[in-house]
């Protein structure tokens, strides 16, 4: 919408408009201001800040993903999310040698020059973390970013808050839920290069972070462990699946080779910035007229269509066919699905 | 020699005379017959037994070796040499985890139908014998047969005299010596269908045996473990390097199941046969002229060349040429290659 309407008050400003357009039932309006401004304020008090996609230090990798947060609560030094991550993720109940390793591994790849990254988990998680505070650490954490979960790790958490970061993508005082941890594991992996599984069971928790990991073309590394340990089933499983075996950080480093010498030089520090002042991507665009509306909605059926198809049959400027399907999308009527198809609802 | 002379008396009294026409230095003669039937009646009071290359109980994998034993020296059950197997071998200082995880591994492989080798060492090759023991459970020894080492595992070679079996490729009485481990190794993988690896560390002896086992096209299976564990290196390197990951025997059957399926039945129950009973592969060949011999003594270099290039060059048949390389050899003046490849020494 940014990209589409040129600003943030100018979208906020349209919304509704397309909306009432698009004979949606329910009404779309947005967050009065001042509620907006009480939740600033709360985070200013909390000492956390939000961070917009878009923004220098919106953490890179992240920014591809097809369900980026738009926004990331952060909590600590902000200036770890532009560098390189890796994830290190594995089992609550970890085993003596899980929880000797994933430090050692964690403290290893930050030397190696990459920010280390988990979810404050007990166990391997809460290892990874102590291992790479020296280094760069960032805790994602399932529910608001003032939710100290579990309550074990408020230690963890305020050596955090204080020498590595936390981000939450859920509002200030959230109550994690169990529907919250998967939409939280693909943050965890939609910000890494790579995910570096420890020790997991089958069916667990990391094994979900990973399947996110090979959506979004992460790389998946997997520490082996003896086949009488059940904690090590799902690594043993994933190695014979192909993940990348991993011994050490060295292992994890010379795989990643090519993108840590991409990787682009962090940015300057800068002061947060809001979003009128740095999106001015493109021109608005005038709203498309009832013809083009027509035109979409005689080709669209249930079945998922590409957008370029529509542009093609359409005889429209890409941008035009764009605004029509949000118009659409806003007012209930299209639903889009994964490669930039769209279908009818 | 058996093919080309078409019995072993036969061989035994043309050898010295192509090895004279050869111009070798020394003079090549057969053992005295008395030589012979003493150490056999030797063999005999031990309770032990040859098997010839050919015999109906010479190990069925063995055979396609390169440089398989033209006899082996068998103590127990020789019923079961013939049947599918596979080796499990390891580390003499083997883990807890690996002493338990090696017997299950080997009880369930013999479950599974086939017979379970391995070289009487201490640690994982003691613990997979045992687990076997009931099934099946092969033990080739690096010295003679009568030779127990280590001493410690003079009660499992007792067992496996009794219950399972003992091979060894060299005579009687004799000491086993460093030289003797690796070529014992090229007998344990060479009469598997695969080979796993329960535990090694880097350049462990277990190492040696999967070298072999790849260049005789055997499957290599490992079995992972933790990266904190030396012991382990061994295996995770080999899982690098492209081994079936192994948790259990199913990991194992499972890729051997065309191998298994495809495994003729044992033979029946037969007596003992001497050479010339069984020996009448081919009828005797004329011992090949003198102007074969110049034109393949032109094309040799000390360049390796192609068998099938010499047969092709010379105009002669396959036979005449293999018998007069073999004149060559036994002279001393050609080496043999893998390959099916000679050269001038």
């Amino acid at each position: 919408m940014l990209r589409r309407f040129g600003s943030a008050r100018a979208a906020l400003e349209t919304v509704p408009q397309l909306a009432r357009r698009g004979e949606r039932s329910r009404t779309v309006a947005a967050v009065p201001r001042a509620e907006a401004e009480t939740e600033l304020s709360a985070l200013d008090r909390a000492g956390a800040r939000l961070i917009c996609w878009g923004e220098p230090l919106y953490p890179r990798a992240l920014t591809a993903i097809e369900d980026a947060p738009p926004i990331l609560t952060v909590l600590g030094r902000a200036e770890l999310l532009p560098r390189p991550m890796v994830a290190v993720v594995g089992a609550r109940n970890a085993s003596a040698n899980g929880r000797r390793l994933s430090p050692e591994l964690a403290a290893s790849l930050g030397e190696g020059g990459v920010v280390v990254i988990s979810g404050l988990a007990r166990g391997i998680d809460a290892a990874a973390h102590l291992g790479a505070l020296e280094t760069g650490s960032v805790a994602v954490v399932a529910g608001g970013i003032d939710v100290v979960y579990p309550e074990e790790n408020r230690g963890l958490y305020d050596a955090l808050a204080r020498q590595g970061a936390i981000i939450a993508e859920l509002p200030l005082g959230t109550e994690p839920q169990a529907r919250h941890f998967p939409r939280r594991n693909r943050i965890i992996s939609g910000m890494a290069l790579g995910v570096v599984v420890v020790e997991a069971a089958a069916r667990s928790g990391s094994l979900i972070t990973v399947r996110f990991a090979l959506e979004q073309g992460r790389d998946v590394f997997a520490v082996p462990g003896s086949p009488l340990d059940p904690r090590c089933r799902g690594c043993n499983d994933l190695l014979r699946r192909g993940a990348i075996l991993t011994e050490n950080a060295d292992d994890v480093l010379s795989q990643l080779t090519v993108q840590l010498r991409d990787a682009p030089p962090a940015p300057p520090p800068t002061p947060t910035l809001t979003a009128t002042d740095y999106v001015r991507i493109e021109p608005p665009h005038p709203i498309a007229d009832e013809d083009g509306l027509e035109m979409i909605l005689e080709r669209l059926s249930p079945t998922p269509v590409a957008v370029d198809e529509l542009v093609r049959q359409c005889h429209l400027s890409a941008a035009a066919v764009a605004t029509l399907l949000l118009e659409l999308e806003l007012a209930g009527r299209v639903e889009r699905h994964p490669g930039n198809l769209v279908s009818l609802r």
